[in-house]
């Protein structure tokens, strides 16, 4: 038998989220109800807030509470560059590491005819209309190296290569840090395939 | 720059979590996002109530959204005997565990001068006066052994002796599985001292 039967609720709500276990939300749920009721509310306030008003950004099909978003909006970024994702993480993931201030387009998935993804819904007509609109010099084709995402990035490449005069695929090869010695067949093969004129 | 300003603060407002920092935050918002907002918005009802309802049992000072908790209430339980323990973690801890079918009672904290944290903070007249009402026939001191619990159990001790024929404290030493090789000398010393008869 739990402490009480509103607690056992939280406790199994809290368990939706990646990476959160029975003990983990126990741990969590003792936690707000010891030390922080506040931030437990705030919590729930933003989640119910964010879960209402969160849509996605016309433009460029990223999560967005506005129409368009704060990246599309901003002015400051370069036109020139479009770079498509997979989805809104890995913006994430690229304006952490910094260095990019292109534009973004999300597909928000991949091309996978087993689950009955097509084109259309990943929004490939409005990547489509968005480059004949705005006329990148560069499409950078950033989904993931795997069997969906390369395909995916083939399915883009052949949708608006008599658009785009650049359309290129990010680098896949040796992490930073890593060692070859210890670096997988799979990664070192592109490596090889990937080099460049070492000058 | 990240997705969104109200995205931002979710990420932030996940964080009061133990054990959640950034990457985390962030992989939780995201997720439920893209797919499971029923899901969040339950959450985010199930926290609110839970932070609002969740008061203290008027008999054993655990969690509890009725005036006496469901343990209490339970008439299966043994009154004889009556476990005192530091936080309603602890409750889950031994209930998880099974074996054990008596009462308890919830100090909420251990006696720490130092941090102000006297006997009337940890509810010790409830707990005298719960014991003069119920006369149980053993009280089992399971407070942690720290220096705090420790003083805490002799304080608890100390204040029950003249009503309660048994006080007993929970057993210290090697754990289950554990082996003498790689057990640290402290927990061996308990294990010495704590012997019993082999019969």
């Amino acid at each position: 038998m739990g402490i009480s039967p509103l607690i056992d609720r939280l406790i199994e709500a809290f368990q939706i989220l990646p990476g959160v276990g029975p003990k983990g939300a126990q741990r969590m749920v003792l936690h707000l109800l010891q030390h922080n009721r506040d931030g437990g509310n705030t919590l729930s306030e933003v989640l119910a807030l964010t879960m209402e008003a969160i849509g996605y950004c016309e433009r460029c099909r990223s999560f967005s509470e506005e129409p368009v978003c704060r990246n599309c909006l901003d002015q400051r970024r370069d036109d020139a560059s479009l770079c498509v994702l997979e989805s809104p993480a890995d913006i994430l993931a690229i304006e952490q590491a910094g260095g990019f201030r292109g534009r973004y387009f999300v597909l928000h998935g991949h091309l996978s005819p087993i689950d009955g993804i097509g084109p259309e819904m990943l929004g490939m007509d409005r990547l489509l209309a968005r480059v004949r609109e705005e006329s990148p010099e560069e499409v950078i084709l950033a989904t993931n190296l795997t069997v969906e995402g390369e395909a995916t990035a083939h399915y883009v490449y052949d949708l608006l290569k008599t658009h785009v005069r650049t359309i290129s695929r990010i680098a896949h090869g040796v992490p930073l840090g890593g060692e070859l010695e210890y670096t997988d067949g799979g990664t070192i093969v592109h490596a090889m395939q990937g080099r460049r004129d070492f000058s």
